[in-house]
């Protein structure tokens, strides 16, 4: 593997490659062309051999990719082989809904619990199949603590109101807790250093959505 | 405002500028500066301005922009006043969440129906305050013939699973919805012309963080 600083841009474009090869698969294809890539992901062909390069070397030139062998570059590439420990914090509507409906163990994530700092919440069995129950964040801070730190999360998933964001990623923060999926309104990286956030925003989702819909409306009249 | 297209990277970043404008007024702020907007959210001084810039003149070099007049201008640019109709398809974890979680209001949309086509689903009470019903899919194509199209829904939020996007999207499609707010893993638009969606490709999101993650564990080795 190429080593040195890889764009974001080509980041955030592996994880589409590796779910498009999965569908690929599925489809029973076995070789593609970057041409072809690039035509059903709507890119260009030299931005797809460019974004490979950037990694090393896959396939050969003219003659295509094998689909199986290049998903599982990707896949390595990613890190999906490594199993980050995950936990969840917060279990109210999204925390749940995440729990129950995302592919850890896909993603090359194993989700060792599911926390909050409710009563009513705390002791709810949760997950698709009711394999996780959620715990207080007492349990967190003793998961983080044991044996001297070898089950320290390497990722935790915030799913907080937006102004509980802030304590709750200290304390997460203090824990030893670096990286964070984010689903709250809360900028964790603009207000912390040393700490790595995917943000999920969603409402700047949506409204982006919303500006898009408004604008095409004004062209349409 | 000024007319022509604007790069879908200011259109990104104007969400963040609303967000942030609205916790600066929470925090009582009244006069802002690009130089400080610039700082808070680590973009550049110029950058905030040119984007600015983008959508016609905001505030008066040297002065700072004030913080409510610019928010609101903001707002009315990304369109929130208009009030788009929206409804959710998919009422399974995902949907239910998004449902009672999403401040459709505070992001100019109003939520009028949520559709399922799973028996045990429908007829559910969901939302916040339990202000929805889940109906059935016979019911949103009603709500989209009713009286010449006048109630079409401007946007629907498409959460079902990967494979019943398609057919679903092409349902939806030929009811005359163009605009999707997509929880799926399917790419809408790369298999459909005319529509306009809005990808939280969840999957991809986390898998992007399991790379971070894992470059920096290399790194720090």
């Amino acid at each position: 593997m190429k080593k040195g600083k890889i764009s974001s841009y080509v980041v955030k474009r592996m994880p589409r490659y590796y779910r498009f090869l999965g569908d690929m698969i599925e489809e029973g294809e076995i070789k593609i062309s970057s041409g072809e890539i690039a035509r059903r992901l709507k890119l260009t062909p030299s931005q797809v051999r460019q974004d490979f390069n950037c990694f090393g070397e896959f396939g050969m030139q003219g003659y295509g990719y094998n689909v199986i062998q290049l998903r599982q570059e990707i896949g390595e590439i990613l890190g999906i082989k490594k199993m980050s420990r995950a936990v969840i914090v917060g279990a109210g509507n999204i925390g749940q809904a995440i729990c129950d409906s995302i592919s850890f163990e896909k993603r090359g994530c194993r989700l060792v619990g599911i926390y909050d700092n409710s009563p009513e919440i705390i002791g709810k069995i949760v997950g698709e199949h009711g394999e996780h129950q959620v715990k207080g964040m007492e349990a967190l801070a003793e998961l983080c603590q044991k044996e001297g730190g070898s089950h320290l999360p390497d990722l935790a998933v915030i799913c907080v109101s937006k102004k509980s964001a802030r304590s709750v990623c200290e304390q997460l923060i203090a824990l030893g807790i670096k990286n964070f999926w984010n689903f709250t309104q809360f900028d964790i990286n603009l207000h912390f250093d040393d700490v790595n956030a995917e943000n999920v925003h969603l409402g700047d989702s949506l409204l982006t959505l919303v500006y898009n819909i408004n604008r095409n409306n004004c062209e349409a009249k």
